[in-house]
């Protein structure tokens, strides 16, 4: 009897608020409609797998140009398709370009067929019609029937295996496919060598080397049957053929070693009716020898349901580090959504020994930390990193470890642009490695050598030959006939100078704090006061004429336009506001930026999101003005900010496949999501402070790793209740529109008190 | 004084002749012409590095087909070429396949060319012309001088790193080339990736990976140059671009990461006249950290004459252990080039801390043995592997680990068949590791597991699905419309199971002795009594019709006709003259062969021979008749064996470009020379037993490892003085044919008392 009345007690105690079944709440699905870039499949918190399944074929180049439709399928699978290629084991999570896809793996009955056919015509391929009736997908768990086949495959995983489970109908042969030929974004040449060893009757070993968005990327597994290969075999679909001597077998048909660019394999079963085949497919950085060693390590039995059990478990127990209460099942399934998918990103990069593959592609140790890769840091650093500070302090410092890491194999010695499986893309723009250091710098989360970090942050933002950084170290700014998007680069590098130079104070390096504060300023050198925008200069010194401030592209700006990038200047916004005309001029700017009417010339070549994802001419789904609403705070007008934000929530984020209004971003979305549901916001990394907005949730408890709890107490919160009337803190009325990282982590309550009227309650 | 007087004193010792410079008998340069396939170039005793000379730049194939001219640069060199392209570490020698020329490197001076250009038109890109006189080639070192740049070349090595030494003549930038693209056999798409990175100012890294003869090889390298690298930059050739986001720098530039297909790099110095750019390059087949390490721990320092000298001071030391006197200058330099050659092949394949690459693709350590690669055993188990056992046992034991690793990495579970880097490439017939570790473990020379080496063996000749090998094991021999060449199979599978069977005896295992001695008899099944020849045999058991024994191809046989390959029964010589009608019929069939004139039909499809390689329709140049003139010993006629010996010593070797008849085949050519120059060969590996020749030096000194010594003492012999007349083992008259190899390692001394004519001294 006591074992039931214990769980009985902890559900009508404080305890047990944290071990409610959040796991409902949390749709996967969401984002995977059109920009979103989500993926639907199994993953674990930070896991080196993601177990998801493709609907996609198509080629990123058809007739030699670049086929805009692939861009839909940077994760794979695309909500409106009625096919499911198969079920590879890694993807990107919301990024707006792509790579991955590795060992797809398909379950077929009947006829062998090694093509996977055309989302027209399934049949002609070993591809599936599926429908979202049978669809489950849960953090940790996907489910679909495969009804080409009447095939029911499920799957889970553990942080480096993935755990396939198909359940067929019939007597037969079953055929599961290897194809190592799908790629997510398929390149002509994609693969640069593909390799597959059957070790024994259930182990098949092998690798796979892309030159995809990563240049030189390799990727080992170990994959291991619940029930012998019965035959096996491959067919190389690539026109360079192996010319040894191969006459002495026949290398197609039970031969062990399969090689070559282009492969598909097959491995042969009989099954009977209702049985199930099971798959452990592990993954390593390293050899298969380290697959293997992951393999026997995290998964060694054959409990599907057990490790189900254990990945949700895993899920809970991260997910359960912020409880919220709230009337609004959809406001709990839009932060628990969020909260998944900002537990997706940066992934595990490391064999369960330490071992992983630098960039110097060596293979290194961490002995300790965990290495993580995946670091979309044009994105991250804005809100995903700061909310890691806050409810990953831990992890967060493994990233930059990480991070460092990457800065002393770079061939460049540069710290982290856009970086995944030990290759270094060069996404996007500035050095905000820098941001994510300092950041944790600042808010005293440095269990780093934080000197060493901030020797990597200079050598970096020293690079002359990096993207223009040359002229901006000399003029102060980048002429725009010399390098493009000029202007976003020289705001984004000032700021990232800032972040420098507070580092270095605080380190007592005041050399290096001078130079990089002065750096900080170059903000001014792009602003032109005739027009109020930032405008790209030329080499002459003089402003590029044509200027467009609606148009993004070739107007000095990348991913967004002037009306929204000439904001940015988080490390400043009193200087930036008294710049720009003061600040009710600028409240102004900022009111027509959220009501104007964009023209449709405009919205066209708005990249990455869609007609959901803008505000007038506010462009959530792109980060640029991600920090944005939270200008209004100083401008005297911080109602203006609460009633925005609470709009922002309500229109950018639900759940459901469409439910997000651009690429999720390695979770950037989802952290601004937190962030402002909680009703605080870093609106400038680096420094320890935290906009004050609108909670959308009645309460929230943030549980730290430091063993206190954050209270966000809501009281009279509504759709209609946006505006804050009082702030409390620890009980004392708090007059301030921010608070600071420290006044969280030393744990305690604040109380907003809601109202429907917009009010100053600073004064 | 006295340091003086000791060398002086020794020199007079018998100690003393062991320091004899036989350096100076020693020409690389034979072989270099035509068939021999050898290389100039700078090595060790069995070292990794073989840094040598390219003077080829045709491709593999033209227009879709095989391009024929390609064969005679399997070494890469050839003496007739006017023009050296540059000088790559990695070269097979004597092999009739080939693979390898990894990381070519070529100084230039004057404008930047990154094309080699042709040899008909040097001066279109960066190869330069040189001439014979200024060439030098001795064991570990070469120099030449590149005439279009007025640049002399030096190059020398330790075992893992090729050292080299460009003196400059001109002020000027100097360019050094790394052509990642040059291969020894150039197919399309031979490049899988290659990747070079600028580590600083001095240090480069990278590797290779290639799908050549070997299926899935890659090799490492690290270089270091003796000064600051001025400037640098590379030019993809390839098609297929890397489609990352790479503006934000010149990649061709100054960028310190290269990565792709069909790479070409220049690295540029400042030159002054005489000044020298040293550089040196070390490979691993680990890492580039492996590289490295490799470096530090061989050539830690810059004096090139100290490495030359220490090059050249293991030579001496391994040549050393056959001390011959001969008053032949040619005998000299036959013999000494010989063991030069026999020391070269197999190569060590792994780094000094004992890591290497498996077949697995996974890194392994020995834990204290050499590991090897470039195994060519169907060519080097008859007489390279058998002098191994006399001279280098410790080495030949280590290549038996290498090859039991070989296994146990194998995905078919299969001893080498012909292997390097890594990899197998299924080269000719017959499963041969079983005779090279039979006629170890028979000679007692197995300080391995001798029953997981039975074990190993038994596991590879089971292998029911190898080259015909399951209708060898239900019929007894393999059907010729099943498989062709059919009959050397049989009779080399035959040979290799009675290797097999006295294996098992030795260790006790009478079930696999039974089994293996049946099958060694199934050289009978192919025995066709009315022609008298082997002969294929169809399914239905009937000898295929139109045979014609002189004919190759298409008659059951590879690399040697019926003519030839019928005599393959080393293991039953007396059962297979009896066969064959008796001693007086057989030894009619040996005059003919030796004496016939073959028409040129039949030399035109004779492979891997000059004419010279022939005699009669003898074919030395191929070595399925290696052991055919010591069958005279078994018809009674012993002086022939001993009059032909001397005959195929005369004609098929000398010293010279042109001085070898057929492939060295990485060191079988030259064992058969040793053995027969010292007047004993083992006709049947596995057997303990040596023919007794005809010996063509006047004396010689063997240094066993076992501190032993073995003379061969041969009275008056001369050209003409070929045959034995009388023989003394240690002393007392010797009536045998043969001698035992207890006989030599016990030491002691073997007299030969040779005259001017035929005598049976067995009476």
């Amino acid at each position: 009897m006591k074992k039931i009345l214990l769980p009985l007690l902890l559900a009508i105690t404080g305890v047990a608020t944290a071990q409610e079944n959040v796991l409902q709440y949390v749709k996967p699905i969401t984002g995977t409609m059109r920009m979103g870039h989500t993926y639907p499949g199994a993953t674990v918190p930070f896991g080196a797998v993601q177990l998801s399944p493709e609907t996609d074929t198509i080629p990123y180049e058809m007739n030699g140009k670049y086929n805009p439709d692939v861009y839909k399928y940077c994760a794979g699978y695309q909500y409106e398709d009625k096919t499911i290629v198969g079920f590879s084991h890694t993807h990107f999570s919301g990024t707006g370009h792509a790579d991955l896809g590795d060992f797809l793996i398909m379950p077929t009955t009947g006829e062998l067929q090694l093509n996977p056919g055309t989302a027209e015509h399934p049949e002609t391929g070993y591809r599936s019609v599926f429908s979202h009736s049978t669809e489950v997908a849960e953090p940790g768990y996907y489910k679909v029937k495969l009804e080409d086949h009447n095939i029911l495959a499920e799957m889970t995983a553990s942080s480096r295996v993935g755990f396939h489970q198909y359940t067929f109908s019939g007597n037969g042969t079953a055929h599961i496919i290897l194809d190592m030929m799908s790629n997510i974004y398929n390149y002509e040449n994609k693969n640069v060598w593909t390799y597959i060893r059957v070790e024994n009757d259930t182990l098949v070993t092998g690798f796979r080397q892309t030159n995809g968005w990563a240049r030189t990327r390799i990727e080992y597994f170990a994959m291991v049957f619940s029930k012998p290969i019965q035959h096996y075999g491959h067919r190389n679909y690539a026109k360079d053929v192996y010319r040894g001597f191969w006459r002495k077998f026949d290398q197609y048909h039970d031969f062990p070693e399969m090689a070559g660019k282009q492969i598909r394999a097959y491995f042969d079963f009989q099954t009977t009716p209702g049985e199930k085949i099971q798959i452990k497919m592990a993954l390593s950085p390293v050899s298969t020898e380290g697959a293997l060693k992951n393999l026997q390590a995290e998964i060694p039995g054959w409990n599907f349901d057990q490790v189900k059990r254990d990945a949700q478990q895993l899920w809970t127990k991260e997910l359960n580090k912020i409880h919220i209460e709230s009337g609004s099942r959809e406001e709990k399934e839009n932060f628990y959504t969020a909260m998944y998918h900002a537990f997706i990103n940066p992934t595990t990069y490391m064999d369960v020994d330490g071992s992983y593959r630098g960039l110097d592609m060596n293979i290194h140790n961490t002995n300790g930390y965990t290495n993580y890769t995946t670091f979309s840091l044009w994105d991250t650093y804005r809100a995903l990193h700061p909310f890691f500070n806050v409810i990953q302090p831990g992890r967060n410092a493994d990233m930059i470890r990480s991070m460092m890491a990457h800065y002393e194999q770079s061939a460049q010695h540069m710290l982290p642009i856009w970086s995944h499986y030990a290759n270094e893309n060069w996404c996007m723009i500035g050095y905000h490695s820098v941001s994510v250091i300092a950041d944790a710098v600042m808010k005293g989360n440095a269990p780093f050598d934080a000197n060493k970090a901030l020797e990597a942050c200079v050598t970096t933002a020293r690079h002359r030959n990096y993207d223009g950084l040359g002229y901006y170290i000399d003029k102060g700014y980048i002429p725009e006939d010399k390098e493009g998007s000029s202007v976003s680069k020289v705001l984004e590098y000032a700021y990232d100078d800032w972040c420098i130079a507070q580092m270095a104070k605080k380190l007592g390096r005041n050399d290096i704090y001078e130079e990089f504060i002065k750096r900080s300023l170059n903000y001014k050198n792009v602003y032109d006061s005739k027009t109020g925008f930032m405008r790209p200069r030329l080499s002459d010194g003089s402003f590029k004429p044509n200027f467009d401030p609606l148009q993004t592209h070739d107007q000095g700006f990348i991913e967004g336009n002037a009306w929204n990038y000439s904001l940015y200047v988080p490390q400043y916004p009193a200087d930036m506001i008294a710049m720009m005309g003061g600040k009710k001029q600028f409240a102004q700017h900022l009111d027509s930026l959220f009501t104007m009417e964009l023209p449709d010339k405009y919205f066209a070549e708005t990249e990455d999101i869609t007609r959901d994802g803008i505000i007038g001419n506010y462009v959530h789904g792109n980060e640029p003005s991600h920090h944005v609403v939270y200008l209004y705070n100083h401008t005297g007008q911080p109602w203006k900010t609460q009633d925005r934000v609470r709009m922002i929530l309500r229109k950018m984020y639900h759940p459901g496949p469409d439910g997000l209004g651009g690429n999720d971003d390695c979770g950037q979305m989802s952290a601004w999501y937190i962030f402002s549901s909680l009703g605080f916001y870093p609106m400038c990394p680096g420094a320890d402070q935290y906009e004050l907005g609108s909670p959308a949730v009645d309460k929230a408890t943030l549980q730290l790793e430091n063993g206190k709890t954050f209270v966000v107490d809501v009281k009279n919160q509504s759709d209609k209740n946006v505006y804050v009337q009082q702030v409390l803190l620890n009980g004392k009325p708090w007059k301030q529109l921010t608070i600071s990282h420290s006044d969280i982590m030393n744990g305690g309550t604040i109380t907003f008190v809601m109202g429907a009227k917009p009010k100053d309650y600073t004064k």
